[in-house]
């Protein structure tokens, strides 16, 4: 199985029909092969050979696609650089990837030139974007336009198709190599195991292409010859208008997007009939405001995908059948699902052991779709990836029916006194009380329990709290070792990041500095 | 990938469901994981290695999936034989194949003394039937009770699976190497791109299990987590009371099939409501008897498949969408559908070369779905496996829409009642008849099995044959299904090319002038 698949497919099957549709360009699937065949070509002339790894940083575009296919078609490997990152960041990946060719749009010209000053084992620079290419970069059009086609190298399988940069925990970014296969088959479970997926279909690409969120999404789009609505990056206005405009029918959001959107003043002044299907995920969701999603949103298909990069991502799919908000199973809705087609889950205990449903313990996920490793990390890799089994870091449990229940980040435990402490709990707890905005929950070092519960609480505009009454009220909920032994009673917000992830390590920072923390 | 992770993910998400129907037999996914890990462990305690290969000869049970799955767990490979062969056929495949186990129920309990006798590397004959096991052999509850069980090989990918026997151009039966990855894909190619299969469906399986279709509906039924109901054989009456009693949702039939149970008197009187969607091919089915299908079961979805073992067999399907009686594109129903989801398919000529839209050529499918190539016959694999692309042997043409329409066979090949006859091997048969100078077999318009086996024969000069000699001679040399239904004797010398080549085509004018050889 190899990814191009899906555009031989496409042509073959509806090859007048929209492949892409990217601010005023359009193409046909006979077009964009056409043009990937072609652009291919050119990589080839530029001396690209098997397995080389060709970087893009870009905003999100109809060009972005064609890279990755016209880069497997040449028998090459992606390395989607994350829009996010600073120049060092890109330059550590690049260099770390051994990229040899850097594509970047108009947004990333000045990032890409510096990026490629600093990094010589990059051959060609090429610019993607809609502007004139700087001096001494190819212009993206230009190569298509004089290059010849070649044949696609139909590689497929456990051959290497791209590494994606994810965040590690040492402090450097892992580059995590997954296979056609993986991506193949993870894109196959989400589209037949999520309903929306049909030649008919049309995809609206929101979140970041280089995330794996997106690009598995992207890859099911293809294989079931969908098209492809792009917008560069999220913003809540135009992704109203470009849902009504081009009548798209999915998309894939992360939680922190379908805030904006709820609370966008023009949400109600869109049709968005033509709007079938989501898939969110990426990053925890609370309920309440899932709640306030799935009553505006009454004719869009939920699903909530869990998974990480290691997995092409997918791990677990929670339906749309379970997002109800009356049925017989509501705490369902607090669920990550169940496991994806193509997938096994199990729940371990810390010798690697199969644990009871309803037992807290480390998430452990096995199928086609685990990656390779980890590019260049092979004690990484051997720590993450054991008799087949991606450990991802997760801390849940299963209950009978098989439906997963996300905890915590097991490096987010903490170890009191021998007990472990799953900070979502605590959490969970503090945010009962009245006047809670918002509150972390993260462990400190304690020279009595090793690790103390340590609670940061964010009281709602207006409210004074107390920070003595948080434990008292948490006793009543949970045991008392879980309870917070320390308050802090703080009145500015969380740091998030991006994704609005609460980021527990600037948290912890300052009570763990000249502090080994001892992580399990 | 490999099969089994089916059975660990419905353990995982409903161990409690039922799995199988069989007669008064039911287990749930629990029960039946557990049969499968010891069965496993007593096929190992057996002496069973890595690679070894399985015979199974039995109609359609549950344990027969059990078996199935117990082969794969233990790593080694089935070997399902066809219900229809005569010993010397048996003998022959079992030999080739190099089984060391066989499997063989009630019906064939006699049968598989016989060929363990011819066979001398038959090391183990296990009795799955109900009656007591014949002394000689294995019972395999028995072993079930007294086994335990094994981890399971989580071997798949590109390994071998099965070997699946098709009849052969040169006379002779080729075992068909399927890995995996080809059964797995083809299952979730078939489950996605098809309504119906979903936790919720039970699949009746009516068509016999050693054949390809059956057998990929009842991988696709597993990988999704529904239930399985079992039927023996195939006859009217049984299946629309099982259909009734266990609410089937799904099955799959061939056209004989599908015509017996239209005219069955009882077709009216069961509540047939459960009744979802029917997948049926593998032979060539009238326009007049689909519409009349269609019109006495509107509520059931008609989902057309088009390919063969050698594709897992997956290659085309038409789906409900298309089954229209007066929709835009009547013709659509002579088509034999497009492309499955994993499948890319091509029209080439004589030369290799892609033909244009419309133009008639031999039809080649290449997809994560074709075979590995046929056992111990590298030069029919070469011949049939050509840069990844399986050629089909049969002629079609493909319209602009991608929607493939099959006009001939380019193998000589009859399409009897849901089983392939090669010509070959039943001309090879009737050369052997005293007294007869030459002899042509072809496939002739029958209202109950799609196309007869129908010979044409020329006695030696100055010999007077009888037609009604030619059947009986045939049915100690091959299977019956094989046998003509009808017999010309003609004096004259059959037509031929300049070459020598005999012209069946002439031959076959007479019969099928005012028919569309719909061949699906």
């Amino acid at each position: 199985m190899y990814l191009t698949q899906a555009l031989h497919r496409a042509v073959a099957l509806t090859p007048g029909k929209t492949a892409t549709i990217s601010g005023a360009r359009r193409t046909t699937w006979q077009e964009f092969r056409d043009r990937v065949a072609r652009l291919a070509g050119a990589l080839k002339s530029l001396g690209v050979e098997r397995g080389d790894r060709i970087a893009i940083l870009s905003m999100n575009s109809d060009r972005y696609l064609e890279t990755c296919f016209a880069a497997w078609w040449a028998d090459a490997v992606i390395v989607p650089m994350n829009t996010r990152w600073s120049v060092a960041e890109h330059v550590y990946s690049i260099e770390d990837a051994g990229a040899s060719l850097l594509l970047v749009d108009d947004t990333f010209a000045e990032t890409g030139l510096a990026v490629r000053d600093a990094c010589p084992q990059i051959r060609h620079t090429i610019h993607m974007g809609d502007g004139a290419a700087p001096i001494g970069t190819k212009s993206y059009e230009e190569l298509i336009a004089s290059a010849r086609t070649v044949e696609d190298a139909r590689r497929g399988g456990e051959e290497l198709a791209g590494i994606f940069y994810t965040g590690g925990t040492t402090g450097f970014p892992k580059g995590v190599m997954l296979s056609h296969q993986a991506l193949w088959t993870s894109a196959l479970s989400i589209g037949a195991g999520t309903e929306g997926f049909n030649p008919e279909m049309r995809y609206l690409h929101a979140a970041p292409m280089f995330h794996l969120a997106d690009f598995a999404m992207s890859n099911a789009t293809s294989l079931f010859g969908g098209s492809h609505v792009f917008m560069p990056g999220f913003e809540p206005v135009s992704f109203l208008k470009l849902m009504e405009e081009h009548k798209a029918s999915y998309t894939l959001l992360v939680p922190t997007m379908i805030r904006l959107l709820l609370d966008c003043p023009a949400f109600d002044k869109h049709d968005l009939s033509s709007w079938k299907g989501m898939l969110y995920g990426a990053s925890p969701m609370a309920e309440a405001m899932l709640r306030e999603a799935l009553t505006k949103l009454p004719h869009v298909a939920f699903t909530q995908g869990y998974g990480q990069t290691e997995l092409a991502p997918i791990a677990t799919l929670l339906g749309p059948e379970h997002h109800v908000l009356d049925g017989a199973h509501p705490h369902r809705l607090r669920s990550a699902g169940q496991s994806g087609l193509c997938v096994e889950v199990r729940i371990l205990d810390a010798d690697g052991k199969e644990l009871p449903r309803g037992e807290v313990g480390e998430v452990a996920v096995r199928g086609p779709n685990t990656m390779l490793g980890y590019w260049n990390k092979p004690e990484q890799t051997a720590a993450t990836l054991v008799d087949g089994w991606v450990m991802t870091g997760d801390g849940g449990y299963m209950d009978e029916d098989g439906f997963l229940y996300i905890v915590d980040r097991i490096k987010d435990m903490i170890v009191s006194g021998g007990e472990n402490v799953f900070s979502a709990e605590v959490e969970n707890a503090i945010m009962q009380l009245d006047g809670v905005a918002e509150c972390a929950v993260i462990g400190v070092p304690d020279p009595k329990w090793g690790e103390r519960v340590h609670a940061v609480v964010v009281p709602k505009a207006g409210v004074s709290l107390n920070a003595e009454d948080v434990a008292p009220h948490c006793r009543a909920l949970i045991a008392g070792y879980k309870c917070p032994r320390s308050v802090d009673i703080r009145m500015e917000p969380l740091p998030k990041s991006a994704a609005g992830k609460i980021l527990k390590t600037e948290l912890r920072r300052p009570y763990w500095e000249n502090q080994a923390r001892n992580v399990s």
